[in-house]
Formats: C-alpha cells, sequence, structure tokens
C-alpha cells in the first residue's frame, strides 16, 4: 500500500524516455479534485540543491504551504544543470498543473538520478499529458507510482500507517548517499487528516529527524533530498503527536527499507551510543562510528573487532574517557573499561553472522542516548558506483 | 638510506615475538653515545590515545624536550589495553634505557598493529636486550629498523634531505587509517643539525601540518598516530626556516609513500580547491571531496562523476554557490559555471587511466587554496580490513 491508501489522492507511474528501454521514470500523486491541500516539505542542506530542490522551496513559500499534487522522476537528479534545469523544473511543474487545472506553484517537483547531466525536457514532456491523464485511486496506480522512482533501488519502497481515524501513506526511493541532513532520498507522504500547513510543517520535521536524519550509508548527503507530505483532510483531526506519531512510523519504516536495501549491503547496523554527555554528543559519536569505512568493513568481515569502535568513539570530538567505555554486539559486552572483556565468542559470532548486527557502546560518562542505522561495506557498494555507465 | 644517515644514530631491527613466525617487529634507534639530546614529537588527537601515545607525551614532558633513543614495535598496537598497557609501554623503555646507560624518562615508544590486544611484555622482554645491542650506524641498520616498523605496508618507507650543512633522515610505516590530524602512522625522524627542543618542536607541528595532516584515506584517526624528531647536534645550525623545509620535505615524501602503498589503493588522488574564502574552508572542502566514498569509488572506476564533486563541495559546510563551480581532471575542465562544459573526454580518460589523478576544484569566490592527497575505494581495502585474521 501506498501513497492512495490515504483518502483524497490519485497516482500514476510511467515512462517519459529518462531511463533507457522505456524503463518506468515519472510518477504523478495529486489530489483527485485537482484543488490544492496543506503539504508541507524538508529539503537537502546542500548548498549544491538541485533545481528540483530550489523550485519546490520556492512554490510551497509562494502557496504559504499548499500543493495539489508532486511530480517525480528519476534517472537524472537534474542538479548542476544551472538555469536550464531550473526551467526544466519548472516546467515540469507547468505540465501537472495544466493536467490537473490547477496553478504551477500548486505543483511540487522531486527528481533523482545522475547528476550534471542536461534534463532531456523535450523528450519528457511529450509523455506527460498521457501520464497525468491516467492517475487513478487504486492500489496498483499507487505502486506504480512507487516503482517509477526507483534508481539503483532493488525493491519499491511503501509505508502505511493507520492512527486514530487517519491514515499516512508514503513511498520512497534511496540506495546510496544515504547520510546526515537526509539520505539521498526522495520520500512522498499523503495523508487524509486535517491539519493546517504549520501543523504538518512541524510533525514533518520531527519525524524527519528522527528517521532519515539517525540513518547513514556512507556520509554523502545528496543534492536532491526531499521529503514531503500532503494532507487531504478527509478524515479525521489529529493532534500533533499522534499526527508526528504516525509520520514518524512511517519515516521510520522507509528508512530501515533503505538501509536494507542500499547499494551492496550485506549487513545493516544498529548502532547505539549510550552513556554520553548529552543526546546531541551520542548522536555525534554514533554516526562516527556508523561511517567508519573501517568499521563498515569489520562488519563486512563479521569480525567484532572492538578496537576500531572505541578508536571512532575516541576521535568523534565528544567527551571520551577510554578508561570507562565499554562495546557489546548484540548485547554481549566484548570491551568494558576500555579493555578486552572475555565473553562468549560463539555468540558473538553466531550475531554477526545475521543480517541485522547490534553494536552498543558505553561511554560511561552521562545519559546521553542516541541510536543510528547504518550498513556495511563490501564489494557491492563499489560495483554499484565505481562507474555511471 | 634512513634514521642512521645523519651523523649520531644507530639502529636495528629484529623480531620479539609479537608478530607470529618471527617477523620483524621490533625496532631500536638511538643516539651514538647513548646521551639524551634534543627532541620533539607531534602525537594523535585521539582521546582514546594508545598506551605508547600517553607514555612518550609524559617522558618528553618529564625530559622538556631530551630523548637519547625510540623503541618503535609492529603487529599490537597496545591501545585500548588499559593500564597493563601503559605498564608495557614503560617497561619497553625501561629495556633500551638499560641497555644504553639512559634514564627510563629518555626513551620514547611507538606502537602500531591490532587494537584492544594484551601487549605479550613478557615474550618481549626476553628479546629486546639482543636487539639494542645489535644497534649499529650501518645502512643495512637503519633499512632493518624501517622493515621492523611494517604491518600491512608492501615497502618499507624511508626519506632523506641534505639541507646546508646538515642532514634529516627518517623511517615511517601506514597503511590505512590515514587521516586527519595525522594518519595511522609512525614517524620517527633523525638529523645532525644543532637545534633547541623550542625550535625542533615548531619546526615539526609546522612540517606535520603540511604533510601528514593533508593526507586522508579513510578518515579515520588513529590511537597510535606519532611523528618524533631527534637531533643529534653533530653538524651545522641551521635557521628555523631552513630546519622546517627539510622537515617538510622529508615529511612529505613520507606522506606520499604512505598514500602510494595505502591498503589497495590503485590510484592517489591530488585534490586541489582554489578560490575558496580562505585556506581554511579550501582545506575543509578539499578534504570533504577527498573522503568521500562515492569519489573514491569514481576515481576506482577512472570515471570523471565530477557531479559527486560538486555534491560534495557543496556540504562541505564553507562557503559554496553552484554557478561559480568550476572542476578539472588533470586541468581539463569539465564543469564550469556549475554545468557540464563540452570537453576533450579523451584527454581526461587518458589521465584517469594512469596511477596519479589531479583533480582541481575552484570555488570561484576567494583567493583561499589549499591541496589533499588521498586515494581511491577498490575490493583491496575491504580485503584487507574486513577481518583482523
Amino acid at each position: 500500500m501506498s501513497v492512495t491508501a490515504p483518502e483524497g489522492f490519485v497516482a500514476a507511474g510511467g515512462s517519459a524516455g529518462i531511463k533507457a528501454a522505456g524503463a518506468a521514470d515519472v510518477a504523478v500523486v495529486t489530489t483527485d479534485h485537482g484543488r490544492p491541500v496543506p503539504a508541507a516539505g524538508v529539503f537537502t542542506a546542500n548548498l549544491a540543491a538541485a533545481a528540483p530542490v530550489q523550485i519546490s522551496r520556492a512554490h510551497l513559500e509562494a502557496t504559504r504551504g499548499r500543493a495539489a499534487g508532486v511530480i517525480l522522476t528519476s534517472g537524472n537528479a537534474n542538479a548542476a544543470t544551472g538555469e536550464p534545469g531550473r526551467e526544466a523544473a519548472s516546467r515540469l511543474c507547468d505540465a501537472v498543473a495544466r493536467g490537473i487545472d490547477a496553478h504551477r506553484h500548486e505543483v511540487l517537483v522531486c527528481q533523482t538520478g545522475l547528476i550534471g547531466i542536461p534534463f532531456p525536457m523535450a523528450e519528457v514532456e511529450r509523455h506527460l499529458a498521457e501520464i497525468v491523464a491516467s492517475r487513478r485511486g487504486s492500489a496498483e496506480s499507487g505502486a506504480a507510482a512507487a516503482r517509477a522512482i526507483m534508481t539503483t533501488d532493488t525493491v519499491p519502497k511503501t509505508a502505511l500507517v493507520k492512527g486514530a481515524g487517519f491514515t499516512v501513506g508514503a513511498m520512497a526511493k534511496g540506495a546510496a548517499m544515504l547520510a546526515p541532513n537526509m539520505a539521498t532520498m526522495l520520500a512522498l507522504c499523503t495523508t487524509d487528516a486535517v491539519a493546517t500547513p504549520d501543523v504538518l510543517r512541524t510533525a514533518l520535521r520531527a519525524a524527519v529527524d528522527g528517521s532519515f536524519n539517525t540513518m547513514t550509508v556512507d556520509g554523502c548527503t545528496s543534492t536532491n533530498d526531499t521529503v514531503l507530505v500532503l494532507a487531504s483532510g478527509r478524515a479525521a483531526t489529529p493532534s500533533l503527536q499522534s499526527l508526528t506519531a504516525a509520520l514518524s512510523e512511517v519515516c521510520t519504516s522507509l528508512s530501515e527499507q533503505m538501509a536494507d536495501d542500499s547499494e551492496g549491503t550485506t549487513k545493516v547496523a544498529h548502532i547505539r551510543v549510550v552513556g554520553a554527555e548529552s543526546d546531541g554528543a551520542a548522536h555525534v559519536a554514533a554516526r562516527k562510528v556508523a561511517d567508519s569505512m573501517l568499521v563498515q568493513c569489520s562488519l563486512n568481515g563479521e569480525d567484532p573487532y572492538w578496537g576500531r569502535v572505541v578508536s571512532e568513539l575516541g576521535s568523534a570530538g565528544v567527551a571520551f574517557d577510554i578508561d570507562k567505555v565499554s562495546v557489546a554486539y548484540g548485547g554481549t559486552v566484548v570491551c568494558a573499561g576500555g579493555v578486552a572483556l572475555a565473553h562468549d565468542a560463539g555468540a558473538v559470532k553466531a550475531h554477526m553472522a545475521g543480517r541485522h548486527i547490534e553494536l552498543t557502546c558505553d561511554l560511561g560518562l552521562g545519559s546521553g542516548a542516541a541510536a543510528v542505522l547504518g550498513t556495511d561495506l563490501g564489494y557491492g557498494y563499489i560495483d554499484e558506483n565505481r562507474t555511471t555507465s
């Protein structure tokens, strides 16, 4: 189930010639009546933000947080494409707006794929009217939209959460460049809840901070990261807390799906730092461990080499006392008081042979805690990323 | 030529049972008369600093910058080993001090290898007197010392620079964990120049900042990084500038040898950022590009995917304007004004097929410039690091 699950949304996926061989590369999601509803977005912090990020930000500002639809394309990021790129992103919104009788500013745009390649707008424009016209409210249409935004993803990513009297549906893509301040990822959430743009923005920001922003694969922050939410207002009016909880659950599910499907991953690492001086310090330390190429290699080799973990903690830039640190894999403590601890090596080995590895570091200094989702580093990541051809 | 090239030093390399199969694992370098001479050190910023780092720092403080000798061991980092580790490092100094009739505080210690394994001091101690007694001033003895500190290095690393009336010799090891604030690396420089401890310290700090601290392989800062220099005072008295220049040349040569021999490297990247708001900003941006796993994969695949470079520059945390950036490989500009530029693809391809790749980014904002030495990311790095066994 996906973006068409909540009341009030229709979707379509199709091919517009961006990818080779007619692969699906355009998704369109709009309100069923074509009129704008409250909307919010969280965007990449990268100063090389792509054209679609610039355009969507501007559109949300112009409408003060309302949108009637979103167009998402895959295969070309339309990033580092200059003024022609901004014009192309704007024309994508135009094409959808024409099809649903809305204003251009009421359409948002997300794009993902290679950076620095001129976007083939002339070719794409020939296909858009047909794709927009094929929107439906069916589960199949939602699934087709989710498939159309995949790049190196091996499976589509969707989520559905039922709150008290309302529903949140979502789709996302993300494979590499998954890192702080959002992964290289696009996510679109829809909900039939009643919510103002302000409430939506607050809830989305909190949901993103607690999910996508605690995931890292390679420490790279992309040019195109975008998370959007549209609220049709056809169902109940949840409290901010209730809406945030539902959005958080959806975003957490999507980020776990992304980590699990990230390029070349054979292990998903659940890295927890506790006993830090603050939650913020714990987050910095956990991310340092998760981003460490050496730790990632050890995870790939199923080697509980905690010495590298301690070394990363010591260079994370947060308060640290080697004599107080302990490290555990799957709950088995292998290092305590900063030195090796005799332990059940068989239990650790069995734990590390699984796909999910739990690595917990106790700094022994305070009550700060944080968790970060990471992955291993294996041949697959290199295979996916050494060439773009 | 190595640490025995300058007047006044003797060295030895031998096996003390740290590594398996009798491989060389201990080097000893001392003054030929066994008396202390001016000395200085630069150590890791990692808060999980290993026992030998703690001991050497304390000894240099106790003597106010004088040392009669250095013992270096490989195969076990003696890091995350607690109080027994500190005692072992101290006893290594004791053993050398006894052999040359010096005080324990006049001996420094460097160790490299696996973290978190208790150091086999009892075994090692049985071999030390013999190794210390075998010190000679020959080139062969210097070479034996350089071989004894290798871990995953495939070749020993030495350097020799002749200044005006003085000589600087050096040996180093370093393979992975090469990153900011010094690589996982040990380097020992000797010189016959006349210099006070203060002058030595100032010159060494500048030399390290301009060499080892501008190299990165994986962004990991080790627990054991140490660079030492001892000055016998048998030759001329150089100016601070002249001594700094010679030390810088030696350290630059060693860091280039390290990058070239780093684990699994097939490419050495010379990454320059110019046009930044300041030299500091340029350094931060260059390091962000060099540390990027995605950029490193592209280098491995000989793919001039400048879009990833621009994305890293945009998320480096320094002033950046996408419309002003340009990127060149081997002098061929592939991106200008933030968009693709028609270029000689054959020239770029030929350049990237070589072992040394020059990547220059012009931010177009100011006159800040910096260069960082990096590497590619290939299967070899993973092979070396996935397991410790």
